[in-house]
């Protein structure tokens, strides 16, 4: 018998985050470490009477790959990956390193020119998701690499994680609905308002959001979740924000960063730490210094940053700025090459005002 | 670094049995378990200039898969292995138990159900293979699974098999070449001939192999590999045989078989353990009682029994007979659903004749 909450987490995303179907294909990414958790999501995809298809990776697979593939093979892709996003009815990416640092090292330009040979698939991916023909989600296997870069023994990790994933309730899936009618419904509170302005330690930021949309991400696309986010009108930041937690980008990671906005651009930026890396990436293109995303946490079972943005963006309590590429189901337009999440956290004194009314305050929603 | 003997196999694996080619598909299957083995062959494949695809299971997955699978489920064949059998350049299956009892208990109509299921893309990769499209291999990785089965330390047993696979040696890919051309020449001797007649203990068999032909087992389809086999006449077979060696088939072992044989036909059949399922198994169809194959080991790194008949069938001063189905290249005709090798030891005082003239005497090869 393996832990209960590894059943719970499996349960959760096959029954209440992609609702598999019998006869759907399921077409699961992982690293072989995240073992426990991959055979309970192939006997739980099993009973739902739809076929698993396993995509496992090693620990060393993907350092060897970049070490070691000629352009040619950087380029290739493969066609058990092709069919998974032509065709799969769903898939998960079981996020599951034994070293948060493995790719440091590889040179920016071969990772990028790996993310352009998946471009298109990554395209066909989200446009079938648009069309209802493709359910996906991102999810976390507990490893000693999380744990340390957490600072947390791996017992103390997966104690906090599997709570975050609401897999230490009786019935997770049950724990789940109701979570998302939280979510769901104050998204629907600051849905059709227009400033938001965001005060806080070192953070005095208004935002436009007239004629966007604010989506409530419930559990659907990640595990675990707890947010709604909008893109902000692009040209309407005017202020400061100060992002309290580290911030990680393409396996680098800055620290203490304060920017400064005027009519919605990043006219001033530093960094405690990774300036220079920080700099570099607000100048890849036209839309890096804008906002791509505004996002506000809802999930109070995450309390302390653990560097991995799947779970720190969502924590209640904090909001979370992306400067970069929009999410087009927002109304937002911006776009970039890139998207990089920093969080600013409003719990030690700090609020939220929409349109003069109070939502949140010390990290507590008032509404 | 790891273990120099691993990084030989796989050298002997990409460069010799499979020849991989610049651009060329490589398909892995292997449990997740031989990871240092696929480690090792991920990253030859990659300095090969070919493209290598991962079809990893876990320990766990086939058992649930026959547990819980509906026959629906049991039919359905995914994309990827769809992809592997009609289009891939080349494919292994690495052998990773870590229980050779897993399956014991599955009901064999199930697991004949996912056999059918799967019979057309086996025809399928044996047509490709023919027609010089498909180059395939099996072997193994050590584990305490196939370590305990032989009798052996894990260590003890890693030992024995990387020196089986001449990958002990400074130059394993040289080592291989040499052993093949032993090999080759062993099967071209006794090409041509009509009378084996094989004496040992317990054992008086008279086979007619004229108009057949030996195959030399080089290490291009098995690794480790050393045997010539060819498909005797079916209604040649006169005399008795006794195999002294255990003889696993569909997961269940039986031992102390001994055969009489008239007409070419099994007329009388015991066993010391499991002669119940032994006769079930030669009553299967009507070509289960003939000879669907003679094969001579020639692998003298291979000594004892382990009860992994890859290995087995190949030690050196052994022959193995199989009932059942033959290889249509030998030239043999036997038609079967089953092919069940069982192997005769003629290193304690046994000969190999061939019209008349000795071929091996107590194990020795005297040509």
């Amino acid at each position: 018998m393996r832990d209960p909450r590894i059943e719970g987490l499996a349960k959760v995303i096959v029954n209440y985050s992609l609702e598999l179907k019998e006869g759907q294909t399921f077409f699961i990414t992982s690293g072989a470490v995240a073992e426990p958790l991959v055979q309970a999501l192939y006997e739980e995809t099993l009973r739902a009477g739809a076929n698993p298809v396993l995509d496992l990776s090693l620990e060393g697979t993907a350092s060897a790959f970049f070490d070691l593939a000629s352009d040619e093979q950087i380029d290739w892709v493969s066609p058990a990956q092709q069919w998974a996003f032509e065709s799969a009815d769903a898939r998960i990416r079981v996020l599951s390193d034994t070293n948060v640092r493995e790719l440091s090292n590889v040179a920016p330009e071969r990772q990028t020119r790996r993310q352009k040979a998946m471009h298109p698939y990554m395209q066909k991916m989200m446009e079938r998701s648009a069309a209802g023909d493709l359910r996906w989600n991102v999810t976390l296997f507990p490893t000693n690499a999380y744990a340390a870069a957490a600072g947390m023994s791996l017992r103390e990790y997966e104690d906090f994680y599997y709570r975050a994933c609401l897999c230490d309730q009786p019935d997770p899936v049950a724990a789940w609905k109701q979570a998302a009618a939280e979510t769901i419904r104050l998204a629907e509170w600051i849905e059709g308002h227009e400033e938001v302005h965001i005060q806080g330690p070192g953070t005095d930021l208004k935002l436009n959001v007239a004629g966007r949309h604010f989506k409530p991400a419930d559990g659907k696309y990640n595990m675990p979740d707890g947010e709604f986010f909008t893109g902000p009108v692009e040209d309407s930041a005017e202020g400061e924000v100060t992002f309290h937690l580290p911030a990680t980008y393409a396996g680098r990671e800055v620290a203490g960063v304060r920017f400064r906005f005027e009519d919605g651009k990043v006219v001033d930026a530093t960094a405690e730490r990774g300036e220079d890396f920080l700099i570099e990436m607000l100048d890849t293109d036209e839309g890096a210094r804008r906002l791509g995303e505004l996002g506000i946490g809802t999930n109070f079972g995450i309390a302390d940053g653990t560097g991995e943005i799947l779970l720190d963006e969502k924590i209640g309590g904090t909001v979370h700025l992306a400067v970069g590429e929009s999410y087009p189901e927002t109304g937002g337009v911006n776009e970039s090459a890139i998207h990089w999440d920093m969080i600013c956290d409003l719990r030690k004194g700090g609020s939220i005002t929409v349109d003069g009314e109070l939502l949140q305050q010390d990290g507590r929603f008032v509404v």
